[in-house]
């Protein structure tokens, strides 16, 4: 049998473990007699138009293994939806260099983008394996228990609250933080697993899934002041009226990428605006905002154990899943088994089932009062993201 | 030999090791028999004001141990400035909980605070041995070679601008990091801890103490993508023009505490307009800011273990100054010994060194260009700082 090389890139946001993804894949790739070279793509289908190549056959394990534990994207990113012009160049380019083997790690979009590539080669009678490996720390795959990417996020997420719920105890007043997460609030829920006391925040939590109202937000926040004459807001950057639009998309710079996706990150915007409701509506004096930003999906030393290690898991899946040959257009399922000890299962599904279309927080993790997660959401949130450091309090 | 009791409090901003510096001083005070009650007022001076006290020889030592690595003032805080009248009734109060020592942990406001009440006691002919102990992310106490709060903020940062600087390198574009430092710009100096490679971010650094050019900035910036295609500047939240006036407060809320500050964190205001004058003027378009925001004093984990270790020393330092009864109104001055190995002293000194007045980055760490540090700096921060987790790219 011929070897064919494989060609492996990444796309989208970086998350803290996509590299653990790209070196669990490549490892696995080296084991295999079917595979010649191992060609990583720089900034994804970028890569791939330009010629823009590393040979990952002659990086060290050791310097790999390194890359593995290092945040965002080592091969770089892209934001590109592939036209059919786009993937004539791309099967020019693996024709001549006898490409055999496509994985693309990202999340719905770099998905989509994969099933693009896959469903044109077909159309082009180019033979070739195209795989997906699942990535976002939004965690809205529809193939996906949760996503790679997801339980370090969740805990920079979780984390940070803690801290910043202990820095209001300090100075008393009203903190706002805003969380990731365009569509889906899963970032946003996981706020809540900051909480080790009975009165720790987050004491209020909004979710892009539920309606938010700038009503019900003054009167939450008034209540809890006057409970505990403090309070922390966990708001997702995708929270949106009753019209459906994203309030933050409405006060940001209109942005889009070429998925039609507006920028709603990386501006401190909505918090700002906020904090100027409550101080107006609700004459709160000492009102606070903080945008997390880029920190949740690159900073260093926090990645969650059991997320790199699925990270990883995932890379190599995808690897074996092509090499194996029964689905040839295929993504990478993370299927959390039954039974009490927290595990999971690698499949591979069609490729389809993680494409364009993202899920949202089901409603049995969304509480009644619309402003916190339910015991079921903690349950199913904590394995992922693992132990939080000690929080001690007189 | 009758025993006194002591009171010890908290004041200012929240800093990831502040509860070392209390526990430190407790446990050192519990071993005195000089010393009666230790008395841990809430929320600093409001907490002897309103006789708000928690009995700190009933907590026991491991509970303490746990809340010495617990990020923020656990026993809260104030940013409170007490006037004469103020200073009446905590002397009153102290008359009859029979205080004679009196422990005050914070910055520059914090010692001035101290000192107020230190002198209001002299005056008053009220016995009070008073000591200030340092605590500051900015470290900009003019006692200190550097203080207690910084080397962990300093961590935080340069953590956080090492991930973003790998994010940046993969979805190209300008990142604008917006780093506390009302004054001085410490803080925002040891983002330049992030370099690991030539090429790494920040690219680009300014401080309060260069006047700050919209024009230069623009320059810089352009500069910095014509070379590298990308750029990651990290500015402090107290830039200020040649009028002397900060940028950010012309921006805000025009907020003030009790000791003049003008509120400047907890709002994205500055990164935004920063964000918008690139897009504007340099034709940028992907432009992204950022806000640390409180994350930098109180983020759990990521603390300097040289930075929790001189916490705790001069929390208990100051209660062995007050009991040698050499010096009656003191703060721990933090000096460095000459040699080549790190080393610290912690010396009683006159509590005006370290109240009010602060101090600003030298000029010998802030590099000719004006928007850069020096390798002196480097050499200055990095043992306070620490090593990074490791950072490896292709």
């Amino acid at each position: 049998m011929k070897k064919m090389n494989m060609v492996i890139a990444q796309s989208g946001g970086p998350s803290m473990v996509i590299n653990e993804s790209l070196v669990g894949a490549v490892l696995e790739a080296r084991k295999s007699a079917k595979i010649g070279k191992i060609l990583g793509a720089k900034h994804g289908i970028l890569g791939i138009l330009g010629s823009d190549y590393i040979d990952l056959k002659k990086v060290s394990e050791k310097k790999l293994r390194k890359i593995a534990e290092t945040p965002s994207s080592a091969l770089g990113s892209c934001r590109k939806k592939p036209d059919a012009d786009d993937c004539k160049a791309i099967f020019e380019a693996f024709r001549k260099l006898e490409v055999g083997y496509f994985f693309y790690i990202g999340g719905n979009d770099s998905a989509d983008a994969a099933r693009i590539v896959a469903e044109e080669a077909e159309k082009a009678n180019y033979p070739l394996v195209v795989y997906h490996i699942p990535k976002t720390i939004d965690n809205d795959l529809r193939s996906c228990d949760h996503t790679p990417g997801f339980g370090s996020a969740a805990r920079f997420v979780a984390s940070a609250i803690r801290g910043d719920d202990l820095d209001n105890r300090a100075l008393l007043g009203v903190k706002i933080d805003i969380i990731m997460g365009r569509d889906a609030g899963f970032l946003t829920a996981a706020s809540a697993l900051a909480r080790a006391h009975e009165d720790d925040g987050p004491h209020l939590i909004y979710l892009p899934e539920v309606p938010f109202s700038e009503e019900k937000f003054v009167k939450d926040v008034q209540a809890v002041m006057k409970k505990l004459g403090r309070c922390v807001c966990a708001v997702s950057e995708g929270i949106r009226g009753k019209d459906g639009v994203p309030i933050g998309a409405k006060l940001g710079s209109g942005e889009t990428d070429s998925h039609g996706n507006v920028q709603m990150s990386g501006t401190g915007a909505l918090g700002d605006a906020l904090a100027k409701l409550l101080k107006e509506k609700a004459k709160i004096k000492r009102v606070r905002a903080d945008t997390f930003g880029y920190l949740q999906r690159s900073f260093p030393s926090i990645a969650s154990k059991t997320d790199q290690a699925e990270a990883f898991a995932a890379g190599a899946a995808a690897v074996k899943a092509a090499l194996a040959g029964k689905l040839s257009k295929g993504t990478i399922a993370i299927v959390r088994e039954a039974g009490r000890k927290y595990k999971v299962a690698f499949a591979p599904v069609p490729i389809q089932n993680a494409a364009k279309y993202t899920r949202s927080v089901p409603k049995e993790y969304i509480a009644r009062n619309g402003h916190d997660v339910t015991a079921a959401f903690i349950e199913y949130a904590k394995p992922i993201v693992g132990e939080l450091p000690p929080c001690e309090i007189f």
